[in-house]
């Protein structure tokens, strides 16, 4: 028997006979619906909501994946949700791989957008004998502004006279904190535009934002040209140091000549005059803040890891060198210590954390995991080295987020299936961060590893393991590995592994984010019953799955609390100090009310790291399947 | 009969006959004791006072120079004052040229030195794992310094690590504004310093400041190398105009490059580091103004002559180029008007003119007057074109005030001489703008000009001219010249004459000075004798004779006022205006409320000024002679 099953989201309806699945249904209606995990469900890509005869299916029913409530609503896996009557169905535009990980708003809509950047439009008298008023002052006069006040820069004053007679005296002032600092011909009161500089040490972001309303207009990324004098923070501090002031002028030239092309280009495509870019923040790690600045870093390499300053810097962004208008203030927010830089600062105010439900928790993990937590009017942070794990280095197949890396993997005990999902869909030439995590959660839920991150490869364990994941189980030279994808599906002619040393550096790496987190709960004197959300900062919190965070154990399980992914909050920060002069002032707030706790100091930083290397016993993960 | 002659002021005593003069007794004892008039008693430079066994002398009695309290007290002429007794007599250290005209005092000491400069040493804990306080912001906590307020440049951050190391965390912090701004190694609190730069178009001064006490450490003064590209203003602005960007730019090159070299050799004479140096203010006239701070003088020069602005700014020394500290902030004086500038600014807060007794005239004379008048709660000010003949230029014999110049001339119709002094006591070479005054003053006195300045060459008043004097006046090509010095006094082999051409010169450049008091006055709705005093600034004011410009109607006559020579009184307001904030304060407050009043506009100007051309009837000069 045939069911008509219509997307109402799409507005698309097929016809499908009885026992397909929705899956099977949006295939033929050629609305794309991820599934990844070869509709084991176990991946949950394919949630959609039944709208109108739905009858609960319990295979449907991804008890992992939705709330009661939810699944009240009608959400189901798309994958194991039989047709069997019409169905009016509707597909989420945005779908998070992670399952009880939702995304986080930004706070823009809760803000007054408020840039201290305003623009006035006049028509002004022109001079006479009998008005011999001064260009600068005739501005002021024009504007009703008291000259008592303004401080007025030599290239305001440079510009002004032609300015002022090139355009019949009728001009926009551009003012900052109610200082006059530019003049344009005719009204250009529309135009006013800032950039979000995200300094990372592998790439560099900037969002050309619209001050009006705080939109983002475009967005330009590039790899960080510093690293040709090295790939992480502490080769570049080497360089500075080896080097001298030569070497610091490279770091710094190299990074703001980066910052200023990507500045172009994104004015370009949104078609924005350059002059109209009136003011800047930029957030990035301690490092590259003191870099950018032109400070010497030496000091931070070294222990007791001190930075120049943690204060937030305004410059001169003709200065620095950037060829935006004239006058650009550049704004980098402050650092809270050596390695907890403007970055997580930008992840504090892009969540306001401070006022988030008590206590929450924020990780930001890269080479460095950086770990929030706020709650009894403290803001408590630390920096973990996790190492490159994360990031893909040091991992036999490791390979950045890019182009055939297997960022996510389904391993299914009970088929003896194991699917990867590889990006730009192509065959695998390793494995990213992402899909490291994936595979070693997907490893020992499947019984694959035991608690330990031990192959099991005998007794009774290994007895349960499917014939054909079995058979994935080779034994390479430095012991054992698992066969992701076989020589004939890989693309380099070798199979695509992981062996025991990459499960051994990722339970490192986990800990020491995992342990950072107890440090901060024991200093914060709290429990992690008491910890209501867990926000994650990121590529890293935007790709990696939650379940599988939460199955080897570098995300705690929250009894009482929620996992959700805030994106690249660092940039967020940033924008929100751009647009607004309230949230700027309660950034340098927060980052002086910010404290850093050292976990080289700390006796209990040791023993919590050693227990979380293990991973966590499996009734604790809530992982039903 | 002979006399004992002690000179109290310098320890010595000579003998003496009866009948010898105080003059006489100084020569004998080698006491420095000027006289430039022949002992005609014209010049007053001689004056003393007897302190024992004085009685009055007729002759003595220098009634111009005197007041009867003065005379009283024992003051005489020492060419007149014959020895009858046994004397004590006491030699002014310093004597003023003119008669009437006292120096007025530095304000100095009667404000409250407040540089915004401060400076304090600290003794700070080294960093340690447990202290790991970034080293900006140990600074701060050293000096209990609430970071909120505090906005670092980078220059600052740049330093900090280095300078913190190697003085082994002993430093001593320099505040601007309660802006931690610079850090030293070791104690250097007392060592604070600044500059007061007088940007003149012909001579750059730089004073090297003591800010603890105001007191001038050294100076140094150099041509404006500007006038490679033109002699005046208009053809620096031409130059500017037509050279666009880059005429500008060696413009403004040339006098930072003049200006900081100045305060290199003025810093190493007073064995001053550079690096000590944090402040500077800049007077100057409206176009050196412009052209210092690179801004485009292009407006000033036609009519309505409109400048780019005449607000006071704020630089970056190093941003300017200076080679001082550097984070020396350099501060441009306001300018009232496209020609009353800076350097008027200086003269109205170096005198506090706004709080003198009512009314008060200033005059500072170059190739414009600036003149200044204040009283009722309000201070008018304009400019006049005098011309350059007040500079030695555009007269025959005319030359600048050096070597060779004929400075000061002394006629007596009675003997029939004609003395001239020569500055560095050479033969002249030609005559400079106070000689020249001095010298048509002198034949006006005498009878030999009429009071239109015409040559008294035949009638009633040709005859009273004694006969030696009247051998001077010769025919020459372009009517009748006055012979100085003959050919073989004179340098050139050639006589040093003043001619009927040079005369008219003065003529008008001392009428459109009077002209502009008078519109002044008449803006005021005062008349001359509301006037308590006239304040003469700058070299002008410290060279030329007042009896000589009162002759001539340059100065008013005050029945009920006072000539004062005020000295280069725009380096004194830029001066007060470095050593006290409340004084850089008000220096902006006085600019905004000063009343810039455009002569060309004014149809009185025209009138007073035809009036003025004349020299005053006698007597109405005071000259009782």
């Amino acid at each position: 028997m045939s069911y008509q099953v219509s997307f109402i989201s799409h507005g698309k309806t097929v016809a499908m006979e009885g026992g397909k699945t929705i899956l099977d249904a949006a295939a033929a209606a050629g609305i794309p619906l991820e599934s990844n995990c070869g509709s084991t469900g176990k991946c949950g890509k394919c949630k959609v909501r039944v709208a109108k005869g739905y009858a609960p299916q319990d295979a449907a029913a991804g008890r992992r994946f939705f709330s009661e409530e939810e699944s009240a609503a009608g959400w189901v896996l798309g994958c194991k949700y039989e047709i069997k009557e019409d169905l009016e169905v509707e597909v989420p535009i945005q779908m998070d791989a992670g399952s009880r990980k939702t995304k986080l708003n930004s706070l823009l809509d809760n803000i007054v957008i408020s840039s201290p950047i305003k623009k006035v439009y006049v028509e002004m008298d022109k001079p006479s004998i009998q008005d011999q008023c001064p260009d600068y002052e005739r501005v002021l006069r024009a504007l009703n502004i008291d000259a008592a006040g303004q401080r007025p820069s030599r290239g305001l004053l440079r510009v002004i006279p032609k300015t002022l007679r090139d355009a019949g005296f009728k001009i926009t002032a551009v003012l900052l904190d109610d200082q006059v600092i530019w003049v344009e011909g005719g009204d250009t009161t529309a135009e006013k535009y800032g950039f979000v500089f995200d300094i990372g040490t592998t790439t560099v972001v900037a969002l050309l934002i619209d001050l009006n309303d705080g939109s983002i207009k475009a967005a330009a990324a590039e790899t960080n040209p510093q690293n040709v004098f090295g790939a992480d923070v502490i080769s570049r501090i080497t360089y500075a140091m080896e080097n001298g002031e030569e070497g610091l002028a490279q770091l710094h030239d190299k990074v703001v000549e980066c910052m200023n092309d990507l500045a172009l280009r994104a004015a370009a495509e949104a078609k924005v005059d350059k002059n109209h870019i009136y003011e800047a923040t930029v957030v990035g790690n301690t490092t590259m803040s003191e870099l950018f600045a032109g400070v010497d870093p030496t000091y931070l390499a070294p222990a007791p890891f001190i930075p120049a300053y943690v204060h937030g810097i305004e410059m001169s962004g003709a200065e620095l060198g950037f060829t935006l208008n004239p006058e650009l203030r550049v704004h980098l927010l402050p650092n809270i210590a050596g390695y907890v830089g403007a970055d997580t600062m930008g992840v504090i105010l892009g969540t306001h954390i401070h006022e988030r439900p008590e206590y929450s928790l924020a990780i930001d993990v890269g080479t460095n995991g950086e770990i929030v937590l706020a709650g009894n009017n403290r803001i408590l942070a630390c920096s973990t080295a996790a190492g490159p794990a994360f990031e893909g280095a040091e991992i036999k197949f490791g390979m950045r987020a890019a182009e055939g890396a297997i960022e996510e993997v389904y391993i299914d005990n009970k088929s003896g299936g194991c699917h990867v999902k590889v990006i730009g869909d192509k065959k695998p030439r390793g494995i990213c961060g992402s899909g490291l995590l994936d595979a070693v959660a997907q490893l020992y839920d499947e019984g694959i590893l035991n608690l330990r991150g031990v192959f099991n490869v005998e007794g009774e364990e290994a007895e349960k393991i499917h014939p054909d994941l079995r058979k994935r189980i080779i034994k390479g030279e430095q012991g054992y590995e698992f066969v992701l994808t076989t020589k004939e599906e890989s693309a380099k002619g070798v199979p695509v592994t992981i062996c025991q040393k990459d499960i051994r550096e990722l339970q490192m790496a986990k800990g020491a984010i995992y342990a950072g987190m107890r440090v901060l709960m024991n200093e914060m004197g709290i429990t992690i019953d008491q910890v209501k959300e867990l926000l994650v900062a990121g590529a890293f919190g935007s790709y990696i799955k939650t379940d599988s965070a939460l199955s080897i154990g570098l995300f705690p399980d929250l009894p009482n609390g929620s996992i959700l992914s805030i994106g690249n909050a660092a940039s967020e920060g940033g924008r929100l100090a751009l647009v607004s002069e309230a949230e700027r002032a309660l950034c340098d707030e927060l980052a002086r009310k910010s404290e850093y706790i050292e976990l080289s100091s700390r006796v209990d930083f040791q023993d919590e790291y050693v227990m979380a290397l293990y991973f966590p016993a499996k009734e604790e993960t809530g992982s039903g399947e």
